[in-house]
């Protein structure tokens, strides 16, 4: 059973924060927002859900937090805990394994957070590590890095989107322009001219790049 | 020498993004942030700057990016990269790790992204690793995310075994001759200068071996 993770949005009042939260979810490819009793009736129409509209759309309104979590295996909440002493294990967001089974996460209102009655839904509290000076996180924003780290433990492998590296026949064919320019004004040869050529071979230039540095240094070395 | 990272926001439209943008680096213990050419007069007084209130206030406007990542040592650039080949090194966001000195972090307009010219700018791009049916995050959501992973990570800078690399200042030193001498050989201006730009700005050139070129070029200048 692949793991699923729902986001749960416990009485939100900002339709952008909504829509933002949706985004990031999107961003991630998760799919399964609940919004409980929110406050204002339009936020299914928040212009911030760019490219989740239809998931804003699809996302179900519930009346209590009871109802948006059913149906799954854990519920965790997130808090920035300001000093306060949780009854519940704190899990940091960076150690977020994903578990078996469906896993709902609850963010609580802007201004204030879950209240203790809300806390009581949960098993465990997921801390973002953020810092004493300023804890508390924009909402969406909130929403956008606990997905990222849902995400981030099975990020898949950088995709092959670099250019092809110049090869030894093409950085010596650089070197010989530039040490024909560099002996052109008067470069001094020895330690001097072994170090200019040792900066060219350890380049990491690109061959597109290395081409058209060739056709520059065979304008310069016509000019001389 | 603590790792420093400087946030930069390049023509940001949204002032409530601005603020939310403040917000996340607050709360990750960031403080460094530049605006460059914002569009509403007025992002300073962003009312999402919830507890970032003075980081915003703080914030230095830049004109361009050059003057937004002066002493810098390394630029980064955030893209979606939406199918486009980049000529960049591509690091994957949860790869990333601190390096040695100041390293500033690009981030595009809400609607466009950066520009290819934009990202002439940069030695790396940065991929935060979101699906590919909506690639593209909130821009307060993509610097929460950003954020959170440079505090993630913990570990220590990487041993000092190789040269420092150039700066950004040295790298448009470097660019500003190589232009120069570009232009008096006919160096055709727009995609191809931009081309060149780019390749000197993502060179990973130390920084004796910049200061080695930029001699040889002055040379090579004055006798032009």
């Amino acid at each position: 059973m692949p793991a699923l993770l729902r986001i749960v949005l416990v009485r939100p009042r900002d339709p952008n924060n909504i829509g933002a939260a949706a985004r990031a979810m999107a961003n991630f490819g998760l799919s399964d927002l609940r919004v409980v009793a929110p406050h204002p009736p339009v936020w299914r129409e928040a212009k911030s859900a760019v490219g989740a509209e239809a998931l804003l759309r699809g996302a179900r309104e519930a009346a209590t937090i009871a109802e948006a979590v059913a149906g799954c295996r854990h519920v965790w909440a997130t808090s920035a805990l300001k000093g306060r002493r949780p009854g519940l294990a704190v899990l940091e967001l960076p150690s977020l394994r994903r578990p078996r089974g469906c896993a709902a996460i609850l963010f609580g209102p802007e201004k204030t957070g879950l209240t203790g009655e809300d806390l009581a839904h949960a098993s465990r509290l997921i801390r973002i590590p953020t810092g004493a000076r300023q804890p508390s996180m924009n909402l969406a924003s909130a929403v956008a890095v606990v997905c990222y780290e849902w995400a981030r433990e099975h990020s898949p492998p950088p995709a092959a989107t670099l250019e092809e590296p110049a090869g030894a026949e093409q950085k010596q064919r650089l070197w010989g322009l530039v040490e024909a320019l560099a002996r052109s004004v008067g470069w001094p040869a020895g330690e001097r001219t072994r170090r200019l050529k040792a900066a060219v071979h350890k380049s990491n230039v690109s061959e597109p790049d290395a081409g058209m540095a060739l056709e520059l240094l065979r304008r310069l070395l016509a000019r001389h």
